[in-house]
């Protein structure tokens, strides 16, 4: 995996880049859509390339794992020949997962040891073997195994987690550096910053992070509970000491703005399930603002969904129809919506690079921040 | 609406012909997917026109009459301007509905007075403002409001059912025949013959529905719970007295063999809920047989879905991709086997109007009826 940045810009932190990988070259800032199972919910693959744009995926360790499972995923020569997407793919390491989903985990130096939250099934996660899980996906971009710890942990919590996932760290790079790509193409990994809400934390952790030289790192642990400002000063904070030449993938982020106020900080790349899972509650994120497409106001609105879209629903459906089908409950309201906020973010991202390039980010930026945020 | 009979087969009784609307033309034998609430569930219009190649689709009066209600409609133009589909539309009269779903229903000469199976809420139908109701979603074919008797009612109940069917059939064509389409095009009107598993009673009602000179005809009351044979008996002593220059429509029928066993017997248009909701619970018709996807057998099956299938899912996504996305509930699952199913059904008609063309369709059908049916 190679990076390029090609431009950075005068105003803010702001940069746009290029990810060369494997499978494809991704332009950045990126978002990438969420598929954590292997798909990503209500889209085709067919709509990820064709009216969503998706340049990279994401797929989650934790859930391939459990289901289909390794056996398969190997049979199938992983996940891109599996699923038959052909573009790159990222996987969460499963970290989150553990512990966030599956019951009776238990921590201890050597791992993790959970029950599967479909089953109550007995596993143990290592972070040696979910790198070798992650050889078996064939993801373009593997992350660290990591400890998450919740946004309210205290200090004393958060350090002592922090500095396992250290430890951790260098056993996972050590498996990834001692093993080979199952399929023939090259695998990279990612070391993961924590450190919570504490600024000394985080330096020493992004400080550990940049240390290993790899071709990309990552900021976890945020957007998980804490104020939107700690965020922001946290990757504010880390970004000063992770390379420039590097990368930077912000996990798990976040809103229209949380992209925007990132990227300005140097963020690359980011995924979030809330364009898809807050599209199938009825919230559409448009680039007037957002819609609550159940509300009656629009029921007999019938203008487009977003006159702006880019994605072939934006037209295709109006608001009303759409409205419709989510009060009959019918599973094309989830379909649309998910393509409509997929296509939305990934034209927003788009946007950037190409202000960044033209050097008027911060000014666009600036009205950008209001109006995606703008309760329409 | 003019329907032009282009072939008849010489070993059977089907046929092959061409429907006229003023939303294009139908060739006929057809299969209409259902799109109960104004969409076919987990089917976007895009792929219903460029992936399946439907000709014609299915509304359903009682459904849409609640939801969005007949007030958005008519603001919208109608359900083709609501929906964004440019093709003709069925709407079946809510008859069936008004019976299966609502709660408290009473039925009397006037009509039948009914609570929504949505919210309780008290409404009544008749058989002039369910043509009313149909005058504002703009279909291009509607149905009669009629009353579909239970698979096991007995003889004196279906005889009277079938009678009040026949009154309500005179007041529904007074209110057709006294009222203007509401949008400038055509809409066109057809009765139901009714009469149940009872000889006599089809010959009946089918020498009344043919005295009215429509411009097509339908077939009610079957497939709700006899037995195939009797299904088939009925529909040849209808189809010997229904006009051969009126297109045929037999009800919500059916499985694939049902479909060209009834081809056979000289219907031409055919509706069934059977390739989606099936489909959704993983069952795929294919040509070579019936897959329950759900099997464990499949779990490492990489091939295609069907290698004869003429949608993109089917060389899109394998077989064992498919398995993992019913097993793991995710919703390009039922979004896939619809798409497929829909495929099929329409393949299957297309097919079946080539081989009548070509003079071969009895051969065809002896092999094909069962092929469809052997479970893979």
């Amino acid at each position: 995996m190679t990076f390029q940045l090609l431009h950075t810009d005068s105003g803010s932190k702001a940069r746009h880049g290029l990810i060369t990988t494997a499978h494809g070259q991704i332009p950045t800032p990126i978002f990438m859509p969420v598929g954590t199972l292997g798909s990503v919910k209500g889209v085709h693959f067919k709509e990820l390339r064709e009216d969503i744009n998706a340049k990279i995926i994401l797929g989650n360790t934790y859930h391939l794992y459990l289901r289909p499972g390794t056996e398969i995923l190997h049979k199938a020569g992983g996940l891109h020949q599996f699923n038959g997407w052909d573009r790159p793919i990222l996987t969460d390491s499963g970290g989150y997962q553990v512990f966030s989903l599956s019951e009776n985990r238990k921590l201890s130096e050597e791992g993790a040891m959970f029950r599967s939250h479909i089953d109550g099934s007995k596993h143990f996660f290592t972070p040696e073997n979910v790198v070798d899980i992650q050889r078996v996906i064939g993801s373009d971009i593997m992350m660290a195994f990591d400890e998450c710890a919740p946004g309210d942990a205290d200090y004393q919590y958060t350090k002592k987690s922090m500095e396992r996932t250290h430890r951790w760290l260098k056993r996972g790079l050590e498996r990834f550096d001692s093993t080979e790509a199952h399929y023939g193409y090259e695998q990279t990994f990612f070391p993961i910053v924590q450190g919570g809400g504490y600024r000394d934390l985080r330096i020493q952790s992004a400080e550990t992070i940049a240390a290993q030289g790899r071709q990309g790192n990552a900021i976890g642990g945020l957007a998980v509970g804490e104020p939107t400002e700690v965020m922001y000063e946290m990757v504010e904070v880390v970004n000063n000491i992770l390379p420039t030449d590097k990368p930077r993938y912000l996990m798990g982020v976040g809103t229209p703005a949380n992209l925007l106020e990132n990227i300005a900080l140097g963020v690359d790349m980011f995924d979030c399930v809330m364009p898809t899972r807050n599209g199938r509650n009825g919230m559409m994120f448009t680039s007037e603002g957002i819609i609550n497409i159940r509300n009656e106001k629009w029921k007999d609105d019938f203008s487009p969904i977003d006159p702006n879209g880019k994605s072939y629903v934006d037209t295709a459906y109006s608001k009303a129809y759409l409205r419709h089908l989510f009060i009959a409950g019918e599973m094309l309201a989830s379909q649309i919506a998910s393509i409509h906020n997929l296509a939305f973010y990934l034209w927003l991202v788009e946007e950037a690079r190409n202000h960044i390039a033209a050097g008027t980010f911060a000014a666009w930026k600036a009205i950008m921040v209001k109006k995606v945020a703008t309760r329409l």
